[in-house]
């Protein structure tokens, strides 16, 4: 290689890395988020998931996973083992989701073979019909960083868990939803700060190659539009949800900024960064109403990840068009229902089996003990909360 | 572009993202930290101040305060949307110095209406006059990363917000000043880290370029001797702290660590790193002292940002000539002058017309009963605190 | 130089400089990690502690170490102050292994004065032998980014110390282990995370330069056997512990994914991913053996220290022959023992030392009341523990 192409090799395989380490880092955030939004006595086992789920993600794709998406694959202008490490980093974000959608009530064990399954097949089989160049790549669908193929995805197997596994007990009385506090809004909102921080690397790093002046170009882009939708997304939700309750609700606010990153991540490249701030607004507006629509049928969601992802990631791809002439409407819809319909269905199938097989939901006893006693045998916070949890 | 340009372009883009991504960052350092002082009742709502005056700020210097600060500006060394994101980073930062001077006691809405005057108007009208090329910097002034054009302007605003709110409910007793603790140390701590680190992104972008062998030393210098700074200013307070009161107080201690910090900002590349050391030493000293007297003139300020930033941000300006034979001390001392005025009297404008058109302090019942529960109708440990929270 | 070598220059240098900001950040890891597996009693001194030895590292190491351990060394490769910052970061992390050790019941004082002469001279007098080119480095001495130079080397001090300190009050009864619970298990986690995303920067900077396709090649390498080795080691720890305990006790899988990280130290580029995972997997297995181990010899270590640092940076040592042929068993036996017996009796003069001069223990008395109150009169969690902390 001439010195040039040395140091283009070098600045590319950099590149993915840091933005990979930026990815992996977001595990973090989830397990702050999830951690700060469930009650004080399934803290330790939300973390426990969280940190399991991402050894299990990396594994499972190392051994299988990533053949199966991109076959032998792998371009030459950076090295393997960068773009490998990119892009087994995603497997993880989509296991995050669903352990927030499913908190509370899941055992501990149903949720770590799931997440197996998902690592090794669920989720590189679908990835491998866009990013691996398969039919909905022949179609021209666009999905840069994963509205779909990662978050929308994560959303539709969460939702399958979800009608599978019920609400936690008491959440809908006579009705009506009751509020469940999470135990610890600085975790939640740390969680949020550190996935808005992570996501320079989500979308950032998905252009995959900073070496040419075009390429840098786009990756400005991608960085300023990622965090004008994000901004956007927190005040949409801070206007909608002081408009319907009168008060600042912060966890409302959180997945307001987590909605505008989720609804560009399809596309952040080609819009200007007034449009990401719209499409941005318009998601955080959409998450409020999609969180209470959801609570209305009795979906129960500890987190608002059915709402964030599933929702706002649905809503992301069908944006693309707006500023990416590429992209067509009746695609983006279509590659958006086949990813769901394989993601849900396929999800369902293996929820249903663990459901059958081993079990996927505590014993009510357990659930009011609480998971961490039941799984972990470790107290969250054995100085604060006297005694077995009380709520 | 010839594939060197080519090359350097990219590499100075990334650069500048990288170190964006970073100041971005800090928005959770200064979040943590002072959900991690104020007392458990107001958390939720100094959690939901911070991420939305973060926002607020993005939106409103990519609507009007850029373009006001820079005009059309902006170098071709790099891609002008790296330049626009790692700009507009810089305002939170100036913003989340107020939110914590004015904890405990102001309205929500006011501060976020101050938010929104400061990002478009007030900050990019002194940015324009030095970082934009103005008078400021005719004169000579040299402030590298934002001593005084960020942090002192950010204290001279929170400062007149202070004079006009007056000290919390129960702060000075008999003429004496109380402690009111803070809820939460290891999130005060983890704000400290997180700035720390964000600060390299900080400081070491402000060399905006980073292709050639002289840039690269210069931003190797700045990242030693912010490190040092900080690292000498931790240990100054924690010497100071110990000598004045027999213990090693965390919080003077992590203010000490930003005090450092601030203060090396205004030159970090010319200095040496003993002499980077020196500057910041003297300044973990210096915030120590301050602190005690603002208290003793009951300038109320629940983190200590006025002395971390005011205070310690005017000293780093004029430590400057040390190292930096272009700068001049009366320049200096004339331009941190300039920007206090212009910062603290607009600021007291702004501030007083909130006051009487919509009050910027909650109802002393309010203030008892906590910011959470008036403002953001979630506690933010509603199991570790009963009922409503007791001091 | 030529355009090209002004590139790879800076390229090199930025690599450097961002590793090493990694790396710093690792201090905010250990500092959670701790706070959060101390009684809340003694979290307030244990973050003093955590950050005051960052800061004394990085001076201690400015003004004597680094000149002890490399001379007036320094490669033109890339910035001389991006070298001494890389290189200064990592003393930090090995006072921050003794401070987890020794937790609960050390002097304030007194840790603060070891650190200092570790930082001036314990550390960079073994470091010299290896990095910076001495002996150990001549008998083929592999130890690519401190298995030995940095964990074992803490390890081996931090075992002196609790040999003199002595267990925690209470530890051990009737010749059984106590559990003592940490407080706060959300910080433990965020600590492990933030530990694992910064091994990025001290496993990937360590390769020096990144410039050449083949370095990185290399660096990637680096990155994906972090990984894989962390994870591995999650997994490990979770089986592990599960088949003992039958629950997923947390601490135990955090300290897993660490004792991955340590392991995978000496040698993350010669191995293939899935030998990485072997090796993190089993370290992840021996770190619980271990833990259980120490118990019963009642070696005291509140945080698994010498477990996850020492024993899996010993086994990590040994496991570079299998994928570096340039490595012989024989050599890297004989440098982890001249490392152990170089830091392990060295800190036990120094250790006697401070415990004939000043003590190194709090009384039983204020061990009762915690380090918080003090050694720093504020309390970590004021409004969540009742009274003097309980436990």
């Amino acid at each position: 290689m001439s010195a040039d192409n040395q140091l283009a090799f070098a600045l590319d395989t950099f590149y993915l890395l840091i933005s990979g380490a930026l990815v992996m880092w977001m595990a973090a955030g989830f397990a702050m988020l999830e951690a700060g939004l469930v009650r004080a006595k399934n803290t330790t086992e939300i973390l426990t998931k969280n940190i399991t789920l991402y050894a299990l993600a990396c594994l499972c794709y190392l051994i299988i996973g990533y053949s199966l998406m991109y076959g032998n694959g792998g371009a030459s202008d950076y090295a393997d083992a960068a773009d490998f490490f990119f892009q087994s980093v995603f497997v993880a974000t989509a296991l995050s989701i669903i352990s927030g959608a499913v908190a509370e009530r899941m055992k501990l064990v149903s949720f770590l073979l799931f997440s197996i399954i998902l690592s090794a097949v669920l989720y590189p089989v679908q990835g491998a019909w866009s990013w691996g160049g398969g039919f909905l790549n022949q179609w021209g669908f666009v999905d840069f960083a994963g509205s779909g193929i990662v978050h929308l995805a994560g959303a539709a197997a969460a939702l399958a868990g979800v009608l599978i596994l019920g609400p936690r007990l008491g959440k809908y009385k006579d009705g009506k939803a009751q509020a469940l506090p999470g135990a610890n809004m600085p975790l939640a909102a740390l969680g949020t700060f550190i996935l808005w921080f992570g996501w320079f690397g989500f979308n950032g790093g998905s252009q995959l190659k900073l070496s040419s002046s075009a390429d840098a170009e786009a990756i400005a882009n991608v960085f300023v539009n990622t965090n004008s939708a994000a901004a956007a997304g927190t005040i949409g939700a801070l206007v909608m949800t002081k408009w319907l309750s009168g008060k600042a609700d912060l966890t409302m606010i959180l997945n307001g900024a987590l909605a505008g990153l989720v609804a560009i991540t399809a596309q952040p490249v080609s819009p200007s960064a007034p449009l990401a701030a719209v499409i941005g607004a318009i998601a955080g507006v959409l998450v409020v109403i999609s969180i209470i629509a959801l609570d209305k049928l009795k979906l129960d969601d500890p987190v608002g990840a059915l709402s964030v992802h599933g929702v706002c990631g649905l809503f992301g791809l069908l944006m693309v068009p707006i500023s990416d002439t590429s992209a067509s409407l009746a695609v983006q819809a279509a590659a958006a229902a086949t990813i769901f319909v394989w993601m849900f269905g396929s999800s369902l199938v293996i929820w249903w089996l663990l459901h059958k097989l081993i079990g996927i939901r505590v014993s009510a006893e357990q659930e009011y003990q609480g998971a961490d006693t039941v799984d972990c045998g470790i107290d969250a916070y054995p100085e604060f909360v006297r005694g077995a949890s009380s709520r």
